[in-house]
């Protein structure tokens, strides 16, 4: 096996995780949850989601949590922002890092904002633009890599047509996502490896979602064609309103105990990220999703 | 990625998982259970354990259980036998296969047996050379061989020594198990390779706990090394009563869904195993611990 010596985790349950918890969480726990992330070591958090409140309420308040956290330097706090509207609020609240989001699936796209794939990503490009000028960084993520709800399986040419069109526009690292937590390793690992081919492999993330359990093996896999950055919840919080399953984002303990158990450095205090999460557990008052965090507890 | 084509797994649910699990079973149930287990295509299933009833009182209808089950041609049915007593059980009821069990750890085998490992192994060769006799086969089973509860790390040379001699005494396979799942996938890896350097790779099995969740990842990466036989337990039952935290073997069917999509055939049919597993969780009264078998249901 060849791989990274270093991997960059980013932190997506601020944002990706909460919204999808059932819950409503007061602003003042979430800027918690992230400013004692901030201290574990990790180096890309991302922080809320300026979206329309009317779509996703748990993120009404992102701009309260966006101001009312401690940013620390050397630490990304990236944003999610769907439009310039978004994007005004963020920078509003100085946020100097976004997060894009398209799909790879045309009738993931069609269901969920009524727009085809390239007429999505044309919504974005106003966004980059403005971004460009202003000296703000942009992360793009691709959903339904490998697979979708609606149409079921996602040609691995869109999959590659969608990350480059992201990369050309001038985002700087594809975040590429398996939403439902359907994929298995040699299918992770090939549509990996034909994204590479168009895209750099060091501008790329993956991002598994663990429905089926599949998010290390396929992790793993990535890693092995020479992925370095990995998105993963805290806790494994989250869950995908299209999907089944109780289970979220791959819980950011588990990735970290397996890189650490390959030799890969990430520059993330275990012990602390896992009493993070078994605080943020206690705080949603639903048991942590990380066997990491539970099989580090006395009572099991 | 080189993988094998086909898989062999071997459920060990009945015996190693239900043996952990903390409410008393019915033998109507157990023998239900592998009833069903035999209709999904699995071709070896471990049926129990003719241990003493003093030490392990869930396995005291060993009898009863065996002797109900509805053999089916073509399908192994091992039994674990700790001695000669326990082998004599076992050939009363009809058993044609059995399995013995060490550990790879001396503080392992001091604190469970009072003996080393070499006194240990020397306590099978009596019932190897039984079931020589009597053309029965012999799986052997190597427990803590990537950590110990009690000594912390288990040398690899220690895990060979072991594996080669229960190997030279006769067993056809020798499993290697991660009792407390405690592995990352290089090092089960670097592991099997070791051991596979003596013993044929077509002699060894891989069993993982998902304690940590690594199991399919550390799974992924003994496929790799070109192991082609693997323990589970379907529902994910057991627990290690050495370790912390709830988790017991690895779920056949998240194993199965995954050697599926990696395109390796395992003659199981899916959807029957998922039933199974369903099944069984709910005369547990607990929730299932295959992620598949949640995303496989209407409500999550």
């Amino acid at each position: 096996m060849t791989l990274p010596s270093h991997v960059r985790i980013v932190e997506v349950g601020p944002r990706d995780g909460l919204q999808n918890e059932k819950t409503i969480i007061p602003a003042a726990t979430k800027i918690a949850l992230i400013d004692r992330l901030s201290r574990t070591g990790l180096r890309s958090i991302e922080a809320t989601s300026f979206v329309s409140p009317k779509w996703i309420p748990q993120l009404a308040d992102a701009a309260e949590v966006f101001a009312g956290i401690d940013r620390r330097p050397g630490i990304r706090y990236p944003v999610l922002v769907p439009n310039e509207k978004g994007y005004d609020r963020a920078r509003e609240v100085g946020a100097d890092e976004v997060a894009v989001f398209t799909a790879a699936s045309e009738a993931f796209n069609q269901r969920n904002i009524n727009a085809s794939i390239d007429a999505s990503i044309e919504r974005f490009v106003p966004v980059l633009e403005r971004a460009a000028a202003d000296g703000v960084q942009v992360r793009g993520y691709v959903s339904t890599v490998l697979g979708c709800p609606y149409q079921g399986e996602v040609p691995v040419a869109d999959v590659v047509r969608v990350a480059r069109r992201l990369y050309e526009l001038g985002c700087y690292e594809i975040s590429l996502g398996d939403t439902i937590g359907i994929g298995t390793p040699a299918k992770a690992r090939a549509m990996l490896h034909a994204v590479a081919a168009e895209v750099p492999i060091e501008a790329l993330a993956v991002h598994f979602h663990d429905t089926r359990g599949q998010a290390l093996a396929n992790i793993l896999a990535c890693l092995e064609e020479g992925v370095a950055v990995v998105d993963s919840a805290v806790s494994g919080t989250g869950g995908c309103p299209y999907a089944n399953g109780a289970t979220g984002n791959v819980a950011s303990e588990d990735v970290v105990y397996m890189l650490e158990g390959l030799g890969i450095t990430t520059g993330i205090d275990l012990d602390l990220l896992i009493d993070t999460g078994l605080w943020l557990s206690r705080q949603l008052q639903r048991e942590t999703s990380s066997k990491v965090a539970r099989a580090s507890r006395p009572d099991g």
